[in-house]
């Protein structure tokens, strides 16, 4: 179902980073659903966690690990249970996969970040089933397992997710790869479902940090499937600078920018994915707002257009029923927007010039682009010269249904 | 398949107010789609309307005779076509439309307020159709007619909605009754989709808004089906003074408050009946916000929860997915949330106490309630004593057919 998305290929190891999936039957048997990841010492790594408040426990747990552990050498995520509303248990639970992945591969429970995602409220007994597949897990690490992971790490997506980009530095080959999981619950708040980033590029501190926020910015918080704001999102970027290249540690470092859009491209890359592979996706719709007076607006914009079920049901029925566009632009919250100076375009083709339907507009032309799968959406407010884009999808019966037969 | 929802019985006319309806073929032949309605001379009206930047001609004829024109006499609504995103020709259709009213009732076009739902965008020779008719239409102007404006002025409703309230005031007896259409795009702000009121009861001046404004903010403004917010909405009061008693000219006059809680309950039912009848509703969801500390963040928990497609599709299912419930309260940004003080009923039964699974909560209690037509919400944010309502509906297989197939 996944629109215009192929499995992974041409997946580039990164040095310094092992991966290996397992069985752990944590909610189906036969299923992997056990990712563990390490990393070489002396790695970095930075991430950014969902704002719901209610967070799940190994958000909790994930973030005091990064900010009072010794540092970070190893990932455990597991789907089929989300871990959270599960209360003190559930945080026990994580606790408890901390310390067992760290008693298998000799570091401090610290230095272990714990994921997991899934249903949301049931109680499991997390560890004990990590725990009984964990030295197999750990004797299958290699670099080469990302596809294997990207597919472990999948709830209702429909196809993997991963992509790798190089570039050269100095006369240095440096690597990105990175893998999400997520297709529902999409609209992440300063991070995503699932994702995970590695670099050889020696990044660390503050410019990692700066570096992810960056990315984030341009990537995972520019999508949304269904407006709901998952209990676990989480992004990680993982730089084990096993490149010889010398420290890029300020963003004011000449090198920061080029590595900067290189994990950016993969993570947009990703983010993308997440919507072409979104809960009954027919179509993936880039909305693009230019135009207006600061980004936030533009943002309120796009965001409004993208959760209208009403626009969504119109880009599933291929209807370009730009009445809908209109109605929630004008409900954006843009309070003194002057409609006359609005244009709207589906594709190249304009539908609205000055407010109302274009004079030199067809039903035929607006057809053409609404059959496609790929439906560009460009709005210009006509009121300044700030833009921004996001990516979003449409809504099928097959959101329905896989979000009315989830849980059954 | 409206939850609950009855077609209109026991209707009782208002002293001067006279309708009649017409088939004037705007957009489907043999189909009755046009309402006149006439108040008798000294009528008071007052109406809130949609706050879409891409209101319909109509809404901005409308508001400009409200406040510039002579007093309300007449009122002319049209189904088939919103007149909405039609630019200046749609306002030339909307006053022309006006004048003709105007002129075979014989008041001023300023006193008419036109009306228009239905397919945005579309041109359309309005008043053209709506003349041709108008003659027998007038000539139809009665009391009773108040089951078959109802009818008329529907679209994608199943059920026509209409409904009567009679109190005792000093011994005279004081009849509302009012009428309203909508059941996709509703997102309502400061209006519905449309909906009319009228009483006998003498509401002068400042008692007519303040008790359209205080009406309107526990009924229409507190329904969601889609979050959409229409171009067209619109929201009439009306006040024929017939009654044998002294105006009421002020909210400090001590007969207000029963006039403006029988109005309310009038608007109530006719909202609730709305969202009953919301586009492909399947069950009917009171959502009890309370423990805010401000009704602001109670009535965004209650919109974030309504908004949901993930908590609407689990309502379709009948599945008490209570992990979505604590999702969409844990972002609805309220920023200093602490989960552990939230509790959550599904009916009578608690599902979430202290921000945990409720530990005497059954997934058969909660599913004997989820299977009800009729499903209270009912949140304790734990942190004041402010506390809202709203109501909305799921979100079914039907809502995608019935917006995926509205033009084609």
């Amino acid at each position: 179902m996944a629109v215009g998305l192929d499995p992974p290929r041409n997946i580039l190891p990164i040095a310094g980073v092992r991966l290996s999936v397992a069985e752990a039957g944590i909610r189906y048997v036969g299923r992997r659903d056990l990712t563990l990841i390490h990393l070489a010492e002396g790695s970095q790594v930075a991430a950014v966690f969902t704002r719901n408040r209610f967070c799940a426990a190994p958000v909790l747990v994930a973030r005091h690990h990064l900010a009072e552990g010794p540092g970070v050498r190893a990932l455990v995520i597991n789907t089929g249970n989300a871990n959270a509303g599960t209360g003190v248990a559930g945080l026990r639970a994580a606790e408890a996969s901390c310390r067992e992945v760290a008693e298998q591969l000799g570091c401090a429970p610290g230095a272990v970040l714990p994921f997991s995602t899934g249903v949301i409220g049931e109680p499991v007994a997390l560890a004990e089933k990590i725990a009984a597949v964990l030295p197999a897990c750990v004797a299958g690490l290699a670099e080469d397992q990302w596809e294997a992971a990207a597919a472990a790490i999948m709830t209702t997506d429909t196809v993997a997710k991963c992509c790798s980009r190089q570039i050269e530095m100095d006369g240095v080959t440096i690597t990105v790869t990175g893998m999400a999981k997520g297709s529902g619950m999409i609209r992440p708040d300063m991070a995503t479902m699932l994702a995970y980033i590695a670099t050889d590029a020696p990044l660390h501190g503050a410019a990692l940090q700066q570096c992810l926020r960056e990315a984030m910015a341009q990537s995972f918080n520019r999508i949304t499937v269904d407006g709901d704001t998952s209990t676990n999102d989480a992004c990680v970027l993982m730089a084990t600078g096993r490149a010889a290249l010398p420290p890029v540690t300020k963003a004011t470092d000449p090198r920061y920018g080029k590595l900067r859009d290189t994990i950016t491209l993969v993570a947009q890359w990703l983010a993308q994915a997440v919507v072409r592979d979104g809960e009954g996706a027919t179509k993936f719709i880039p909305i693009r707002i230019s135009g207006g007076y600061d980004e936030a607006e533009c943002l309120r914009v796009a965001y409004r257009m993208a959760h209208s079920p009403l626009i969504k049901t119109a880009f599933f029925a291929s209807d370009p029923n730009w009445g809908r566009l209109l109605a929630a632009i004008g409900s954006a919250g843009v309070d003194d927007l002057d409609v006359a100076g609005v244009q709207v375009w589906l594709g190249d083709t304009r539908i609205v010039r000055d407010g109302a339907r274009d004079p030199a507009y067809s039903e035929a032309a607006g057809q053409a682009v609404m059959v496609q799968e790929e439906i560009p959406v460009r709005v210009d407010l006509g009121r300044g010269a700030a833009e921004a884009q996001i990516w979003t999808c449409d809504l099928s019966y097959d959101y329905v249904r896989i979000n009315a037969d989830y849980r059954s």
